[in-house]
């Protein structure tokens, strides 16, 4: 496994690879890395003969008051995880090769970034696209793998890959939950046994709407309170979010008539989680 | 000499030129070719075995009351212009082909735009960088070639080359004059006789400046007043701007000490030419 350290060294390296024919395919993570990035990579596997895998904790997506400094890191652990998975090349920069002092160009999805994570991180999106299109440009990847837990990323993702035109096939690697339900995030990291099992409450709630729309309910309004009262009997946690939209546009919806997104952020003590399920009624 | 009207079709073409190991040029136009786009073609030629120029009047980088609709066009005469330059491929598309009807993704530069055509024209080079990134996704070409009279476009392009890593060199073509020294634009052929002689005062003040810093002066407040003196006794001009900008950074200056742009936009009548030159004392 190549582990390469640079933009110039990655980008001279894909020149290289699709030269010689290779399908590349690419998998950009934050690193420490857990079995929903290995499901990504198992996905993206089957799909080139060239794997390659980012680590980049990426300082232009987080707010001035997130966890940038504090985000959990681990590039041992996650080089021998990479290697077990099959990955071919590791990309590894630093943030000072990836951002010029001066950078003043970036990407800005203007629609599906204004609600749900978009309205609680400000710029979040604009460093999310920004870097996506930088690592697409240097990996010059053939098809990509984005996970369904981080739902309006993939899809917006999905769109700048379309109004960019990038050649790229976007790839959607299913949530990989811990077996009582939590979905797998780096994050997790953060929370102490007792906040560990309050985590549970944002599965919890999704199955309960999944069921109730499953037996017939179709107001949102109905729903999201039977969420926000489940929620709401476990202290450690705060709602940041409960929304229901629209699967495709992100638009809210009063009524679960089409393809729904349900998708949801609560604060445990002070770790924010996200998590999210599609309403098909 | 292939023509290609649809997007789909020009990165699949581009696809297989790259993996047949193409040294693929590019020129992006809108087309109403002059000897400016020529010449930029010949630039572009020397540097490439397959060479691909597009021709695309980009709604997204005109102002809701500029001259979108007016813009001239003429594409059996920029068709035979081409095979003429020996362009191997000519991407001609359809607006509706290149934007969808809920595209959201732009792409902003948010320094070098902020003055010259950037303050006078808001939104013009969003649009232009959303273009030129789509085109180099679409075409994927090695080298591409931009013309120095369109100055501050030229510097964001390069800029956005730099801060989203396309591997794509761009290459600087100078500006091609009339023999009196007007700078060829496809919006010259708006002009009327009378016109065509009074716009010959942008060279003229640029001429007279680029005398005045040879001679030692290097106060722009000086500079600028000559300019726009000269300016002013050409009735059927207005000036939108004359702005003196660091050649780099295009932060104003007062003293021309380093390589300085000096940068103009004239209305004559309704007509809104530019022309530059850059300043080395």
């Amino acid at each position: 496994m190549e582990i390469i350290r640079t933009p110039q060294e990655m980008q001279r390296r894909a020149l290289e690879l699709e030269r010689a024919g290779h399908m590349v395919g690419f998998v950009p993570t934050m690193g420490f890395l857990h079995d929903g990035h290995l499901s990504l990579m198992h996905l993206a596997r089957s799909r080139c003969d060239v794997l390659v895998a980012s680590i980049f904790v990426n300082p232009a997506q987080f707010g001035p008051n997130e966890d940038l400094d504090a985000y959990p890191r681990d590039f041992a652990r996650d080089e021998a995880l990479c290697e077990a998975a099959g990955v071919d090349i590791v990309f590894y920069p630093e943030p000072a090769s990836m951002y010029a002092s001066d950078a003043s160009v970036w990407i800005d999805e203007t629609r599906l970034s204004q609600g749900l994570c978009g309205a609680s991180r400000p710029g979040h999106f604009r460093g999310v696209c920004t870097v996506v299109a930088k690592l697409f440009n240097l990996v010059r990847p053939d098809v990509a793998v984005f996970g369904e837990k981080d739902a309006q990323q993939l899809r917006i993702i999905e769109r700048m890959v379309r109004d960019l035109d990038f050649p790229v096939e976007i790839v959607r690697g299913p949530t990989v939950r811990e077996a009582d339900g939590l979905a797998m995030s780096s994050r997790n990291k953060y929370l102490d046994a007792s906040q560990r099992r309050d985590a549970l409450c944002l599965k919890r709630s999704l199955d309960e709407v999944t069921d109730m729309v499953r037996q017939g309910e179709r107001q949102v309004a109905v729903l999201r309170d039977a969420m926000a009262d489940g929620i709401g009997k476990v202290a450690a946690a705060a709602i940041d979010y409960i929304e229901f939209v629209d699967d495709a546009t992100l638009v809210p919806v009063q009524l679960v008539e089409g393809r729904t997104l349900v998708a949801m952020a609560v604060k445990i003590g002070p770790t924010r989680l996200i998590d999210n399920a599609v309403l098909e009624p």
